[in-house]
């Protein structure tokens, strides 16, 4: 494949800086509406080999545009915090928000064409990694991104003399290690590897553009041009939707009020009626099963295998079904110096300049630490589906990525524990009331608990739907009865034990 | 001092548990007033000895309060993120948002206590470091925070009656380690420097309180109602100055018109009048300097001396004075992979529920980087001072806290380079019309623009006390005649390149 681009192309001086003149101006034009609009980040993907005008490349774009607002990122070995964490949290941590662009020198293609060079994974393990890295680009187009993805070319004879040349210079000479020449020797291995990667991850929505690298000037002009090209077409892609959702507004709507109701599933089909909610616990029982279950989680903390575990346990339910009363109840059996817990409500302004999961990847834990979250990603598909907040579309890509999300913790070691808490209407009601009249419980409940409520059936559907399409082996969903609070704890605390009793 | 509470005080059983009963109510209505209040945030404070119930003090408050609310940290050994930067960092990183609660476990009075008694810094060393902390918490509290600093004591008796107990239990055994033993023989060379730290820290903003640890219901009671008090009695101050804000707002104003102007400052007195504007560079000059000074700097970036100098530089100047510009030229010098630029706007809602300087702290760059702020920390005494967004009190001690930050950057290596860009107000006039008519400029002209030109003086007064007193030795300001670009442009890369030649 790469033949094709190796036409020895070049741009006399005078032909580029006319082009250049007028290129300078539209990408910056192009940039600023893309800033103005702040509606979806830009995200550039350097790749290729050694030599073939990348970072000079780049540094052309950065002149040509306004610099401020493109950050670059040339990511070396990966620090103490990045390794402790699953390999692509790295990238996650800095994604451009809306507005802005990021570009990524490498990025999450060159791990796997390294490591499979080396010998340090298998093929299955380079398969794995181009499937994941073609899940990841997906979720970043559906959440609104625009990828552009450039890879740097140069054939085998072109790479050495450019290596020899810039060895040759002094300025230059430092750029040319052992290591870019052990690579270099390995040209025919690294070239067949990365064109296995670019196919496995050339897809319609985030395609690579393959460029010679071996003139400047032919480069840099055919990058900023395709940057331009991709600018353009996307904003006008935006303006055309929004021009036609404008003019769908003014549209009456089609009649709803007479459309008969969605024939709902039936109850036998929904998970949560399953539960046995008449499981009890007495208090006597209950007290002495706590303590245990805490102990033994107390024991496991300390326990020198733990550090690599770092559990991420998420605690989902009804409302009332008792999930801050179950999060203290492991909070009691932890030093507090090890936990946090990630309480989930409205995101932040810098959360929704960002790909929905970003919020959460920014919680993942280090070593030995134990991440709670009170509500978490499945909002989603729960409150975020019922509601309406997002579309059909959006909810259900996220079961996906949800998936994909856990498999990345799971595969770094994490224990992925997940709890839906249940209770019943009738209970939900009692608890509701109770809230109302005990003074320091007054401020778990308000209006949207009771709308909430009548929304009961909607999230029956929605609960279970989830609990089906995101119960994976390396991360289950473990279904909690919780009519009775001892009942609930106590499985909690014993489902947690057992799952890191399972992962030592 | 530490007599004082060595009072053996114990709490009955009984007695504590209906204590317990009305304060854990109190402390958790307490708890979700400032949280719902979102004013202020807590940061509570926990030093002392080993052994002396701190962590089971803590673990109780959590129980007794909403832990989701709640973020414990125990910072141990730095990370390399965290060493490559400022030692204070790594607080400003974890610094509990309005509404929360942050508990800091051995917090920033740890570090110096620890260097002075194994001799890493000498006497003046501990001094400074006192300062700096008596300084930082200051500030803290300016910035509204609530600030409960703990001091959780035992004689040298009870803690090594409590280490040997502890060290007996199997199920505690694993917490009293050597180190524990080596601290433990220095106890009064530790209790003579923890004395010395608490009687230099010992503000009326952010007073210390000595607990004893001993008993730990004694302990926990005496915390947490301190704790609530300190809660309520800052819920209630806010209240007070609320409703007196409401009702100073139905009173008439006092006649504001009639007022005679303010004295402006004499012209001669205002630095920037002394800023020679006439200085120019001709175009064949400006194209031999910029190159050479680009090429100094290019040389210096890849020096292995620069990892440690991370350069924080920082462009400030009137609308229109080219910082842009400069801040492009300096890009051109530099690889793309090495530098961020952080233009400087409206602060997010993550950032504005922080003090001040907290959105710059997370910008501070690690080893081998260079940050470039397109305006800076100094908007509070420019922009937000002539715009009336923050009150006198605020603007007139940010002098002192911006020093502070940057006597810190210093500290660690960073070579802080600050440029002041200055154009006559009728050059500026020429630009403004400029950007108006050229295409690919009229991004960078709005309304905003012409109502700050149109309060110039306020800016030139402002600029001129900013200069005169954050212009110290270890961050001196560069004045920068900007009435010529390629003066200008020169003199920036020029004065960059000497600083970082000098910290070399």
């Amino acid at each position: 494949m790469f033949e094709d681009v190796e036409t020895g192309a070049t741009v006399a001086k005078d032909i580029y800086e006319q082009r250049v003149a007028l290129l300078r101006e539209e990408l910056l034009a192009a940039q600023y509406d893309v800033l103005h609009a702040a509606r979806f980040p830009v995200i550039v993907v350097v790749n290729g080999v050694d030599g073939a005008n990348k970072s000079e490349t780049v540094s052309l774009l950065t002149e040509w545009m306004d610099p401020r607002r493109i950050h670059t990122h040339a990511l070396a070995e990966p620090t103490d915090e990045e390794s402790e964490r699953p390999p692509m949290w790295r990238f996650w941590q800095r994604l451009p928000k809306r507005g802005e662009m990021g570009v990524f020198f490498g990025s999450w293609h060159s791990h796997a064409i390294l490591d499979r060079a080396a010998r340090r994974i298998d093929r299955d393990g380079f398969e794995l990694a181009q499937e994941e890295n073609r899940r990841f680009e997906q979720m970043l187009v559906d959440e609104g991104a625009l990828l552009v993805k450039l890879w740097f070319h140069l054939s085998k004879k072109a790479q050495h003399e450019r290596l020899r040349a810039l060895a040759a210079d002094k300025k230059t000479a430092w750029r040319v290690t052992d290591e870019e020449w052990r690579r270099f020797e390995s040209y025919d291995r690294y070239a067949k590897l990365s064109a296995k990667a670019i196919e496995a991850t050339n897809t319609k929505s985030a395609p690579w553009l393959l460029i010679e690298g071996e003139d400047l000037r032919h480069a840099s002009l055919t990058v900023g041009e395709a940057l331009l090209a991709a600018m353009r077409l996307r904003l006008s892609v935006d303006e055309r939707a929004a021009r036609a959702n404008a003019s769908a507004k003014l549209q009456p709507k089609p009649e709803e009020k007479g459309k008969k109701p969605k024939r709902q599933a039936a109850d036998a089909d929904l998970i949560l009626r399953s539960i046995d909610l008449t499981k009890r616990l007495e208090k006597k029982a209950y007290e002495k099963e706590i303590l245990k279950w805490q102990r033994d989680l107390a024991l496991l903390a300390r326990d020198p295998g733990f550090a690599s575990l770092s559990p991420v346990i998420v605690f989902e339910g009804m409302d009332a079904a008792g999930k801050g009363g179950a999060v203290r109840r492991v909070t009691q059996a932890l030093d507090p110096r090890i936990y946090s817990i990630v309480p989930i409500a409205a995101p932040s302004d810098e959360e929704r300049a960002q790909p929905y999961l970003w919020r959460f990847w920014r919680h993942v834990p280090g070593d030995g630490r134990v991440v709670m979250f009170d509500r978490s990603w499945y909002g989603r598909v729960l409150v975020e589906r019922v509601e309406g907040f997002c579309s059909k579309t959006d909810y259900q890509r996220a079961y996906g990525e949800i998936n994909d999300f856990e498999a990345q913790l799971a595969r770094a070691g994490n224990v992925v524990v997940k709890l839906w808490l249940q209770v019943s209407l009738e209970e939900q009601l009692r608890r509701f009331r109770e809230r109302e009249t005990i003074a320091w419980k007054r401020f778990k409940i308000g209006p949207d608990d009771w709308r909430n409520r009548e929304k009961w059936p909607l999230y029956e559907v929605a609960a279970s739907e989830m609990i089906l399409k995101t119960s994976t082996e390396h991360a289950p969903w473990t279904l909690v009865p919780a009519e009775d609070k001892y009942f609930a704890r106590v499985k909690i605390l014993r489902t947690i034990v057992e799952a890191v009793e399972d992962a030592m």
